[in-house]
């Protein structure tokens, strides 16, 4: 008997996609020593990558899952670093809870401050959203200035962020950035190296979303 | 004597970060055999993901880049499928050419059509692409089934983009979807495996647009 496997049918229900994805991403992970409670979120960043060493470059603070949930459930802010990861966030699963996106980048204040300092609008749009977005999640996909910036205020008590992705990619200061991030006692998921960025950053952000749903 | 390697003061000027970061690509990218004029998008997809594997495994058909820059040049539309890849793309730089972007999975047509076909929105919004997006460039970053539905369409002769980029990602058709466009003799940017995704979409792009004015 013989098997014709070069025959497949186009799946064309993203939920079927989906499910299948995961399925696959299950089966080929291997090792790690996430939580449970960890692991959908890996598994969604995994799933928006297709890359396991992404994924299994991940680092969580110990209380960082509940934080996110706790932070989106009680409608707290999201910010996020650029336009680009306010656009693949499910707003309209964080506005069940009364939650938000805010991107501060290029609001007209935080150009001109940034001009008037002569630094960048990233980390200007961070020292606004620390005094609007206090117990919310801070969620950065690229700018490792952005980042730095976060983790100096709340150093000097400046910024009390629910939660704190730190996910910049790049190969200037973005691993030493999130290697600072996890030095800090405070609910942070972060990564070690260099990959990161916006797809990543939104999917800790809904998966997140989706654990605050379900769990 | 001793060095204090150490000390790394942050770089915040973020046109000297990223002259930095090709310069490092340029270092560590290693042996390859993309031409002058394909190396710009490649290595602006290893800057925006940080990651050789997925810029080296980059393809192009042999027009691809000349005609990705004339359609811009000529002020042809821009149709991304998602507004996240809509949300990354420097969108002033193409309006100097009279080029725009259009992303019409959320229109309502689109919607109420996908729900009469028992379809995916990503492939009724191609259908409506093709007819509006002539000569264009078509940038597809997540969903392989908008691609090969693009695909289906150019070979039934409905569809004549000026340049795709496809480069979805994941686990299920994702490959295969573009293996299919690997095979078309239209012009292409793609690349091989499970890696891709809006923000590599966004970097060939910017990387584009950015040829279109300086070549």
């Amino acid at each position: 008997m013989e098997f014709h496997t070069t025959f497949r049918p186009v799946t064309v229900q993203p939920e079927q996609i989906e499910a299948r994805s995961f399925q696959i991403i299950d089966e080929e992970i291997g090792e790690h020593s996430f939580t449970a409670e960890q692991y959908p979120i890996v598994q969604r960043v995994i799933h928006a990558s297709a890359d396991f060493e992404l994924g299994k470059s991940l680092l969580f603070h110990p209380d960082a899952v509940r934080a996110g949930i706790d932070a989106i459930r009680s409608g707290k802010l999201v910010v996020v670093d650029v336009q680009m990861v306010q656009a693949g966030v499910n707003q309209a699963r964080l506005a069940k809870f009364g939650s938000s996106v805010r991107v501060y980048i290029s609001d007209e204040d935080v150009i001109a401050e940034a001009k008037r300092l002569n630094t960048t609008r990233a980390i200007v749009a961070m020292r606004k959203a620390v005094k609007e977005a206090e117990g919310g999640i801070f969620a950065i996909g690229n700018a490792p200035t952005a980042l730095l910036e976060l983790i100096r205020l709340i150093k000097e008590g400046k910024a009390r962020p629910g939660l704190i992705i730190g996910l910049p990619v790049g190969f200037v200061s973005a691993a030493e950035s999130k290697e600072e991030l996890a030095k800090l006692d405070v609910p942070f998921i972060t990564n070690r190296g260099r990959k990161g960025g916006s797809t990543v950053t939104v999917a800790a952000l809904n998966a997140l979303s989706l654990l605050a749903e379900r769990v």
